[in-house]
């Protein structure tokens, strides 16, 4: 059988074949990119979907416009409110089957094949791929631990013109890291100096553990006249309260707006209106502070715990920032006093003492860093959390 | 802004301005392509979610599997059987974010620009553009009660050489055509004849009101050796059970199912596995040989309705083949005796009198036949349809 061209430029997830081996018994993976099933309001989302089907099961359970179930902008629009974006009227946003879609409906909406586009490297390893078929040629922007270098992030948009700007500003997968409020501001001047149009992706931004985050790139675009007019914004339900229902959503100028929803009509008609008035419920029903606060918790010790085991089990074998907020800690191996400094080695062998994680190379679109790895905190427990990380002290030092 | 050259092979529906004019008050609406809501089992449904929220609540609020949740995989394979497609193994189907999204899959899977896919003059409305947007040049294969013209169909294959051939054999999407017996066995022929593959689309297979029809071309593949490993069958709970749940599935040879699936991942990870869960524990239940037997029955009435006031009404002013199955009558206009004999003409003059139907040219690829409309008979009752049929007649007297 012959497959479009478009199939070329991608492949089957490198990490896809990782995640088969983690059913060996005992294993504590830190290679997830999930939230934990544990922490799921699953009470609030019952009564959330028992609602919906006694007081809308007509709407909830039809077709519904591609645009979003008007009830879910609704409650959408007065989320972003709480999250320093006031100004997101409900016909400004449309409902995406999670913000993978969101992704999905930038690419097939603006990439042409040959179309420059900058990410971070690393960066989101679906979007790597999302983009790929759509055939975009991905520039990797350089980034610490503050985020993305903006300097360099100006030289590339120079010298490449590329038709956007992806980034994850906020407690990033797998980088962690969070873009400084005065780099924010920067990039929000780049998009307006070079009329690039900026995609801010932003699932993490309400897991943080301390402080809250400097406002998302949307909040701050009034800040810099002629911004938002350059910059979409994909949001998602599925970090903080499911995955399962997928319900993301994508915030754009008003043209690129439209034409996402025209594909979305070809892609999906539309996402699932039950999980949608769900969704809806459950905001309108005021669980989602209560929600938040108990996740931020969570993860925030769980974080905490990671960051201790790693500097007593890891030592100079390894460094990193301690994460902020988000699900993960990205670490790089120094191969300080013979330890193993090739993820890809060292994920072999962690895997033989019981414990996985994601080595970085798949989240690099060029120039991998081969001595970066990935540990997600978020689904083991304290415990096994000093358990997981002492294995993986025994395995870097071979 | 400037969008991605894919855009300029597609446009905002026609429909969905005609759909604008339909909140009029008064208007009775044979325009819509989805069934009566009235109709949902909303008790079941509720059960159904309740259950999984009990039972499996980690699986099905957690991100599951791109293929689709393991036990909706396994109910989707015994409801094939139902329904005489005796072999499809769970692992041998996808499930899909309704079937639109399996169109959408194939075409990013299969379509390259410039790549020439036949599909029936008239066609799903969706397909056409979706097919588009991946640069396809779509061929025009005629149809007449019977479904699509065979012969002609093979003489387009041997002319053009398509990447596919897309059918709904069974109570089209506008047409309410059946495909013959005979028809059916003909196609698996020439896709066996000449290796092309044939997309058999069945959204409205269920539906039928006397006799069931002939088996699908899934179901009759193991009687033309060879015709299976060339055959993709996409399938569909929204119009038997819940639009809104948006559950669809793909059955396809082992090669394009994965390719289909890698690209799902990038297009939104996976189908809400809350809306699986449902729908798994739904068939689970049992309630799907009684939910069928309802929505026949209600749909027959109304069929049988809308055939006989458009005969009293219209006369010899429109012809048409009675359906015997799905939600539609495609009728056409005659001009007899001076009535009006242009589809689109027609849909003013109805809103005008309090109808809307939708007129047929927008379901031709190409060559459109102005003459023709599509009236559903799904979402109103008897005694609307009968007075919504009368105003036609006078909108069709002039």
């Amino acid at each position: 059988m012959q497959f479009a061209d478009r199939l070329n430029n991608v492949e089957t997830s490198a990490i896809r074949e990782l995640f088969k081996l983690l059913g060996k018994p005992g294993i504590i993976s830190f290679a997830g990119g999930f939230p934990d099933s544990a922490m799921f309001d699953v009470e609030g989302i019952r009564e959330a979907s028992q609602r919906a089907l006694s007081e809308e099961a007509g709407a909830a359970l039809q077709y519904g416009a591609t645009e979003g179930y008007q009830p879910l902008r609704e409650q959408l629009s007065a989320f972003m409110a709480t999250k320093g974006a006031k100004d997101v009227a409900p016909e400004q946003l449309i409902v995406t089957t999670g913000s993978q879609q969101a992704l999905d409906l930038l690419g097939k909406t603006l990439i042409s094949p040959g179309d420059k586009v900058i990410v971070e490297g690393p960066t989101f390893l679906a979007t790597i791929q999302c983009f790929r078929l759509y055939g975009a040629e991905l520039i990797s922007a350089p980034i610490d631990g503050n985020g993305v270098k903006t300097d360099e992030l100006e030289r590339l948009i120079a010298e490449h013109k590329p038709k956007f700007v992806y980034l994850i500003p906020t407690f990033g997968n797998p980088s962690g890291a969070m873009l400084s409020l005065e780099r924010r501001k920067k990039v929000l001047e780049l998009a307006v100096k070079y009329q690039t149009l900026i995609v801010e992706d932003d699932p993490y931004g309400d897991l943080y553990f301390g402080e809250a985050p400097p406002p998302s790139l949307l909040a701050l675009s009034p800040q810099v006249p002629g911004s938002r007019d350059l910059l979409a914004h994909c949001g998602s339900l599925s970090k903080v309260l499911s995955p399962g229902l997928r319900v993301g959503w994508l915030i754009a100028p008003a043209e690129l707006l439209a034409k996402a929803t025209m594909c979305k009509q070809f892609s999906d008609a539309h996402t699932s209106t039950f999980a949608q008035a769900t969704a809806a419920q459950y905001l309108k029903a005021g669980r989602m502070p209560g929600t938040l606060a108990h996740v931020r918790q969570v993860y925030a010790e769980r974080a905490r715990a990671m960051g201790d085991a790693l500097r007593k089990e890891l030592g100079a074998a390894a460094e990193f920032v301690q994460p902020q907020g988000g699900l993960f800690v990205w670490a790089r191996l120094t191969g300080a006093n013979g330890a193993v400094a090739d993820g890809n080695v060292l994920a072999k062998r962690a895997i033989e003492k019981g414990v996985a994680f994601v080595p970085g190379t798949p989240f690099f679109c060029a120039n991998p860093d081969h001595a970066t790895l990935r540990l997600s905190f978020a689904t083991a427990g304290v415990d096994k959390i000093q358990e997981g990380v002492a294995r993986l002290g025994q395995a870097v030092a071979g």
